[in-house]
């Protein structure tokens, strides 16, 4: 294994994928966009040296960021998801048979030039609901006239040009995009590192702050640090992990063609919280 | 970070983990025993290169491998443990108050010997219930008069010392030598890996073909390769995913002091499967 890809977080941990050899590298006005052809993953999407995803394990982020917010949703149509330039969370969207019409604002064309070119089996960009936007999900969110029913948040850490989809306006405007019974998604890193602990504070508090019902729930990512991740779902009408919605999830799952990784099972045990984990959120989950 | 300790998993892909020094190392006449003290990680015990524990993670793998099957069981008294030498899980089980004695059969003695040194907060080895054997724990279960409620099958992976604990004959003695109620739980390593595949499905089928139920079922432990952990639960009595297992966790699980990942919702919740998981156990899981 002559060439390796190597992430550290926390500074003294980290995650090494043996690499075959560069296929794409460029520096944007906004971040270094690179895609690796590996060894044990398929190909490899990295920003700014983390690891976004690989063609190997990519249906587990998309299938939990998706399917748990549109099926709390009762009736999905419009959706928007802010960041997500690979495509693979459009591709899992239009899966729900409701959806027709899907927004997608990746703020770096790059991103999407390299997924369609070397990760083409994840996105689906020619289907006639989505509607791609190269822009600054920030401020097309300030600016929207439309209403969503689900907004996903798909940005990558809360540094660089994904810091301001962790704040509390950006959060507040996601709201008064919202239909009356919107659900709202983002990843929330891992609580196993220390340094992401405030960051997923405090995105647990704003959302809470302005969403009838905010959960967190957990993931298996083999590639991200700690192999843990974490997302939220928030909602302005149905509780995301109440029995309502899974009962929704058990009649209308099977319309989902190729899921791999979400079921009925997995969105209500994915809301299950370790002690150190609901710790974090200094909240009493009532198990 | 002048100091790395790397285990590779498929070949091609690793973890990281930076050191402050090496604290004990001794080949033995079975594996190569290792404590490492970390950067970030607390002391870290490593046998023949492959990361088994360290001071900030073990919680999980111990409550796990533990509290799932001991409540399981509706009144465990006497319990065997092989491997774990370390004595975390003997730690966690002799918090059930109902436990009156606990065999531990571990092979080798500088497992024991390294962690009462370098690892001294995990055991509880001066705890009146536990008894220390050390020794082959397929010829102590051969030879066991004593019957168990429960046995914890706390070994490293399937190559070396512990290849034995994940073979048939194993499997049909451990039954033989529990009570009529009794529980059995074994780590069986990551489904993210295909050349575990064989293994996992071996066991569950051993397993499948002699209890009357076995679950496979989940646990994040961010040390351990791809950061998903799969154990087996198998009983001859009670579901260990059912209903009345569930009420008797929900009912005692306060008498259990300093738990840190097991809780009720963690119970129910680590038998849910994904799809590409469920698969490889080629059985309808009912989601």
């Amino acid at each position: 294994m002559p060439l390796q890809f190597n992430e550290f977080y926390d500074g003294n941990t980290g995650l090494t994928i043996g690499i075959k050899r560069l296929l794409f590298s460029k520096q944007t006005q906004y971040q270094l966009v690179e895609v690796y052809e590996t060894e044990s993953w398929g190909n490899l999407m990295v920003i700014d040296g983390m690891v976004m995803l690989s063609e190997k394990d990519e249906f587990v982020y998309h299938e939990m960021l998706t399917h748990v917010p549109l099926f709390t949703h009762p009736n999905p149509e419009a959706v928007l998801i802010i960041g997500g330039g690979d495509g693979g969370t459009a591709r899992e969207v239009m899966k729900h048979p409701s959806v027709k019409k899907v927004d997608l604002v990746e703020i770096d064309e790059s991103v999407v030039e390299a997924s369609k070119r070397y990760l083409p089996e994840i996105g689906d960009f020619d289907n006639p609901k989505l509607q791609l936007h190269i822009q600054d999900g920030i401020s097309f969110i300030n600016t929207v006239s439309s209403t969503y029913d689900v907004i996903l948040i798909d940005g990558s850490d809360p540094v660089g040009p994904a810091e301001g989809l962790f704040k509390k306006d950006f959060f507040e405007s996601c709201y008064l995009a919202l239909s009356a019974q919107g659900v709202l998604a983002t990843q929330t890193e891992t609580p196993w590192v220390d340094s992401y602990h405030l960051s997923i504070r405090n995105v647990y508090s704003y959302l809470n702050s302005v969403f009838k019902y905010t959960s967190m729930y957990l993931c298996y990512i083999p590639l991200y640090p700690s192999g843990m991740w974490s997302m939220m779902c928030a909602s302005r009408s149905d509780d995301p992990a109440g029995e309502d919605v899974l009962k929704r999830s058990e009649e209308k799952v099977n319309k989902i063609e190729g899921l791999r990784y979400y079921n009925p099972g997995i969105h209500q045990s994915s809301f299950a919280l370790p002690g150190f984990v609901s710790d974090l959120l200094s909240v009493d989950i009532g198990f």
